[in-house]
């Protein structure tokens, strides 16, 4: 440390002060790829814990383990912050077939996030496959009322980002049921959220907003091969029926918590910058992509602090947050926190992409902001990060609102994130633990120098 | 395509015309990433033929295969060219234990290619633990005579270039059963060349040199947790004992093929360009990544060009070559006709770092010619690829001479390649289709503007 101290003086600071800063990085990566303990927090908390989803026992089993592991490394502060959330469980395993002249083929779905449940012996009706929501309006109740509504419209392939992607089909998983309970649906089938073709159901939450409870209509995901089934099915044979059978229910909010360690500030331990990601999962797989990663990324960063003894001007803080997938309510918690105690937050980080190698960062910023941190590309060249776009930082720091604040996502590759997200095969295996250190490294990085010279 | 050419007459061309550009590069990738052909290729070279090791019936099934394939394509000429090529066996699967008084642990390993086998009993033997080839010399025979070598330097973690990890550590594998016999050494064992702990041992060539056949000693790999092992139980046991039997074997080199589809150029049908990837493999896992991403990418740009109606100026061959990983028969033999028929190449483009999202490309040319592709940057930004350094091209292409040529290799991704590098799991599952289909785009947009605009 004390070469680097020499060498400050020698150099003037524009921005950043390029070998100071540029030595930083290179201990920053160096202690992340060679001496981290992301990945066996998130062998952990997906092999031992597993699913996390929000209201459930492992919820809080990861609660009680993030916390027990913080307060392993020193910090200054480790605690809980309480947050009432949705209590939603799948139930049995459901169950779904294509019934055409009394010949059932079977096809993988699970229930929607927050959706209903069927009748218990299920339900069979017509299908009429759309391909938006905006079709619904165009069929109208007639030909819609009784029948099984299929949300077809595929993630587009052609585009390079599947995240753009994703949000342009989400629509119909989010709103699907709702609006097709206006029309006298009495179900809803959406095509899973993925740009594969293959076997799995992909879950994610889907909104009733203020429709009357007694016009919920259950809502289901279909494997992108069985969407493709289906929808060939009907070409054919145009009133075959479909099955669906689940059995999820919504219970009374329960207590849970975000889990927070605190670095606190030498020179301004009123500025707070928070790095997190989300302690919740989906219940199929076992929230390892999603967002796992984002949970021990986010930790490793303070533990990369604490291990190369670097000491922050401002009070750094790692946010795991508590249910992301279905409300939100930790990252609107922390946010109300915030407002009450009147805490000034400077800037907050989330990884909520993925594990993969990280390409960049997504930043929500004024353009002061934006091109101050856009000015530090040269110094994540050697670790090969190009992409620093203006863009979405994350669900849970969304709702954080401050003065001046600055908002940043970590962006990875995500080509083959929708592959695993929100799915059975989203388990530890799909993580790669060099890619995930990469990710950490870079977001300590980012966290190091927004400390030195973020927004003044 | 009309409209193409109306904004062709609109714009100057500097380096490369904008707005006739984009819309190429947008409709090859468009096509790539919506209706390729690629992915369903590497299926059936990976699951339905297997593992291809130079001069085994696979390899021979992939010529006919790929050849078959091609011919489908529409092209100009499809055909083989011949090339003796070495035929090693792996034979019975290898076995492998540390013996600590009496006590038998097993590890795993497998016979480094090309090595020769045990005698039939196997070698049982104390063990030495190197480093680097180096320290074999301060050792010298006296400490080193009648034991086994064991080579156990990591790749390095810290360098964020798997590649360059690689090529540090690969002299062990690649010269250390030859370095080691000259001290009497009478077996070799190396650390398998990977960033994971795991329990996959990861072959690959040795070279014995020129020392006389007598003097061939056996070369395994051990999985890098198998090292671990032995390496820790060295230092409480260093009399201990390793066992390794093995029983490949190098028999009569056989007659193999390039296969070569191509299409001829309008314009100079002399120039010839290339694209190509190698159609061996090892015979562990069935050379998904390694390279058959490689070889199914290179078709996949003849197939864009046909279905785009693409017409090259010059001449593109796409060259599937034999036996890459033991003796790069196929590309000296390639250069060898080139020479032979006074082909004047002018740019070769090979992707044999495996099927992962692609980064950029290494460029292995004079200054102008680097600065002139570092110039069409702009066109790949909207792709995501931002890496155009000086830097290796490929080993098939390497060999060929031309008066001026461009070589260039694809830069994926390697975060994670070398946890299948060489290995059982190097199987279809270990690719993605949208990276490896992204891959190709990038192959096709490159060939694209160096057929526009490339040297002179």
């Amino acid at each position: 440390m004390k070469k680097r101290f020499i060498l400050l003086g020698l150099y003037s600071c524009f921005g950043f002060c390029q070998s100071t800063d540029e030595q930083q990085l290179k201990d920053i990566y160096q202690q992340a790829l060679t001496n981290s303990e992301c990945y066996s927090w998130l062998d952990h908390l997906t092999n031992t814990i597993g699913g996390r989803l929000t209201g459930s026992a492992n919820a809080q089993k990861a609660v009680d383990y993030t916390q027990s592991e913080l307060q392993k490394l020193g910090l200054d502060r480790v605690y809980l912050q309480e947050v009432m959330v949705p209590h939603w469980e799948r139930g049995a395993k459901e169950t779904a077939y294509i019934e055409i002249s009394k010949k059932k083929i079977s096809v993988p779905v699970c229930a929607l996030g927050m959706s209903v449940a069927t009748p218990e012996k299920g339900i069979l009706a017509e299908v009429i496959e759309v391909h938006s929501i905006k079709e619904l309006e165009t069929l109208g109740t007639e030909k819609i009322k009784g029948k099984i509504v299929f949300f077809n419209r595929p993630m587009e392939n052609a585009l390079i980002e599947p995240m753009e992607a994703y949000r342009g089909a989400g629509d119909q998983r989010g709103s699907g049921p709702r609006e097709a309970s206006k029309y006298g649906a009495i179900g809803v089938i959406v095509r899973s959220l993925s740009l594969r073709l293959d076997d799995f159901p992909h879950t994610g939450a889907t909104r009733y907003g203020d429709i009357p409870k007694t016009q919920y209509i259950p809502g289901a995901a279909i494997s992108t091969k069985g969407a493709e089934l289906l929808s060939k099915s009907l070409k054919v044979n145009p009133h075959l029926k479909f099955f669906l059978k689940q059995s999820c229910k919504k219970y009374e909010d329960v207590l849970s918590y975000n889990v927070i360690g605190e670095i606190k500030g030498t020179e301004h331990p009123e500025k707070i910058m928070v790095v997190g990601g989300h302690l919740d999962s989906w219940d199929l797989g076992t929230g390892a992509q999603d967002d796992g990663a984002g949970v021990v990324q986010s930790m490793e960063v303070l533990r990369l602090f604490k291990i190369l003894n670097y000491k922050p001007k401002n009070t750094i803080r790692a946010v795991l947050f508590m249910n992301e997938e279905n409300g939100v309510r930790g990252g609107n918690k922390y946010n109300e926190q915030a407002q009450a105690n009147k805490e000034n937050h400077i800037f907050a980080l989330e990884s909520d992409s993925g594990g993969f190698t990280p390409r960049g960062f997504t930043i929500d910023a004024d353009d002061t902001s934006l091109a101050k941190i856009q000015g530090w590309k040269p110094l994540f060249e050697p670790y090969q990060l190009h992409l620093f776009m203006k863009g979405h930082s994350g669900s849970d720091v969304e709702p954080l609102k401050s003065d001046r604040i600055v908002k940043v996502g970590l962006k990875p590759d995500t080509q083959r994130y929708f592959d695993y997200h929100h799915a059975a095969n989203d388990t530890f295996e799909a993580v790669n633990k060099r890619e995930l250190e990469l990710g950490a490294a870079a977001m300590a990085s980012l966290m190091y120098l927004m400390d030195q010279y973020g927004i003044d």
